[in-house]
């Protein structure tokens, strides 16, 4: 069995333990939820200090070309490229995850599918976007499949919406099998990417992923509310039309021209004015992630994983694995099952051990390689045992349940 | 005629010109494009950096409750309601405007209407979102019609998008009088408040108007791609549904539910992860100006666009007058017409004084009365009369033209 001693050991051997001072994490807490928020890179609050100050203060509207504001979401598109295996304009940032689902899914409908696929359990917004469009669209569908029957669901009118890593369960599609497979039935796959980017390897192009949309504020550190960003493969460029024909997509915007000509590219997916404070400090964090050795990143991540699992299985028989055992199967966090996973998240968070709940039963536990530690997932899973063994979450109402956890 | 003594006199006597030493202009600049990007708040680089370290480095994502994130988006839309004459109820802070003029659009047509009318020139991106809505959904028809003949062309089917006041000419439409005209027709409005939010008197209960989007970067000094807000009418919001279902419009975003079921009321306009930095940053800035005494500050705005207007007529004939002279019927910018209008703005610009310009050959000058004196308006209308006394402009290039002004 594993000790505190070996992990610290572990820890001291790391190279990438030294990316962990990068953050400004608070003391006193073990920061697990870096999969729903990731935490504060030091340089950011500098950064964004220069942006608003000089940039904005002394710059004024300026700085759309001096300061290069007007180019941030390419710029920013372009690192972000760098870590999902797409060519630099491939990818922009712009709005909000939700929101380039849209635009994504309408386009690929408007080229000519009608049915909408994905599975039941997607994250919310995957689901909700998926099915606002149908119910606007005049005879389109939206349709679920469970995971095993989702490739034989797909045909020749299908745009199947998959969650790389599932936000609850954490468990990972293998891209490239289901790319060939849905293709080979005539289908295309918009891919989320929330809860994959900065946390498993990824690489669109050899996968041959030709869509797909990602967060910024969860393992790239982009801040609360980041904006997203949006992936097409250069062969669907100039085939797919944004809905969403906002200015900043226009061939031309500052012709301020009457009719709206999509610009050639990835550009024809931003919509309105990008928010450069928001993309300042997702850039910082874009930035720190560039700096790692992404190969020994991913691969902390699933040893920060297993050594958590080990742990847990040798201490809390109480707790019920949700996410795969294989660590190709999975992202990079690890949940679950209890029946008052709700009280007991919250006991653990008051014990400075933050992961998080999700409905109706499922506690997750996010493993940032940045700046989690061997030590970390060690001492968490020892607090998970303590509080058990208490039974202090009795004690805890489930009043506040109803509230963002 | 006018003295620049006089006017400092003025600017002594004038007790909203306490207010401009609470934002942050930079020295040897006189700031007129406000209408384009507002000047930083003092109060917004401490803040901000409150909710970086504070909030998200110390918090994390205990945040969304302790520091009441979740919030965000209601709390500053309510604030903003206090500009523009709405209940606290009905106004939401979130996505871009372009994003919102889409939504509302889509949720109107969705309604029953099947024809999207504005006038040529409207801003770009107000036409742009009305061409995409118009091309993506069959039997939707997307129309324009002249200023003057806007009313006469609405009818029972017709959604009509309007600039309240214009990006280019500052030509301000008499919302009451409007209203009253499309609706005996059967139409509905939407407003697009991105010019007059913060600049001119706004009552929208008691212009009747139902439905309109505004801008969070321009007079509400939000910051670079500030989020916009969004309002509509109590009694519209039950009636109209988001095409963008995202999942922080939800009844009950963290159930999880796999089926959308659109919140109540205003929050069903929210679509993803509010973007909390540029959040605050808003807020901060929306707070400035409800401490001013609106009524003063918009007559102020007015005072001196009238007297930038009198200065120039006395000084430089070259220049032609887009804007009304009337002051109720524009916004609180003053445009002209100028056959080298993008040369002599950059020498403006060169010379300290920051207007800009728009295609083909608009010169504009934002009055933003948080911030501008009496002596700005004066000084600067000095340093246009110097400019074009010199014909400075012919040194300059045209070629930097393309790029965004």
């Amino acid at each position: 069995m594993t000790t505190l001693a070996e992990c610290q050991a572990r820890d001291a051997a790391d190279p990438l333990a030294l990316l962990r001072d990068r953050f400004a994490l608070p003391e006193g807490v073990i920061y697990l939820d870096g999969n729903s928020l990731g935490a504060l890179p030091k340089a950011t609050a500098a950064r964004l200090a220069e942006v608003v100050a000089q940039e904005w203060g002394r710059g004024l509207v300026r700085s759309w070309n001096e300061a290069d504001w007007i180019e941030a979401p390419r710029r920013v598109g372009a690192k972000i490229a760098r870590l999902i295996g797409a060519g630099a304009d491939e990818v922009v940032v712009t709005d909000s995850t939700s929101v380039n689902l849209y635009k994504l899914l309408h386009a690929v409908l408007a080229d000519g599918r009608r049915t909408l696929l994905t599975e039941p359990g997607n994250f919310p917004t995957d689901q909700y976007i998926a099915q606002g469009l149908a119910a606007g669209l005049p005879g389109v569908r939206y349709a679920t499949a469970p995971r095993g029957e989702i490739v034989a669901a797909a045909g020749p009118d299908t745009a199947v919406l998959l969650t790389h890593v599932h936000y609850k369960s954490g468990e990972r599609y293998p891209m490239a099998e289901i790319e060939t497979a849905v293709r080979a039935r005539g289908g295309v796959v918009v891919w989320d990417l929330s809860h994959s980017v900065g946390a498993v390897p990824l690489d669109l192009a050899a996968a041959g992923a030709e869509l797909a949309v990602g967060c910024g504020y969860k393992y790239l550190n982009g801040g609360p509310g980041a904006p997203a960003f949006l992936y097409v493969a250069r062969g669907w460029q100039e085939r797919l039309v944004s809905p969403l024909a906002g200015w900043l997509g226009h061939a031309a915007p500052f012709a301020f021209a009457d009719a709206y000509e999509p610009a050639p590219g990835i550009d024809r997916f931003q919509c309105g004015t990008p928010p450069i404070l928001s993309l300042a400090a997702l850039e910082c964090g874009v930035e720190l992630m560039l700096q790692a050795d992404r190969a020994a990143l991913y691969a902390k991540g699933q040893a920060l994983c297993e050594l958590f699992i080990e742990r847990i299985d040798a201490q809390c028989p109480q707790l019920k694995l949700v996410t795969p055992r294989d660590p190709a199967r999975r992202g990079s966090h690890v949940s679950y099952r209890h029946p008052h996973a709700y009280p007991v998240t919250q006991a653990l968070i008051a014990r400075g051990v933050i992961g998080d709940f999700r409905e109706p039963d499922v506690i997750r536990f996010g493993f940032a390689p940045l700046y989690n530690s061997f030590a970390d997932a060690w001492r968490a899973a020892e607090v998970v045992a303590e509080v058990l063994a208490d039974g202090v979450w009795d004690d805890l109402s489930e009043a506040a349940r109803a509230r963002v956890t």
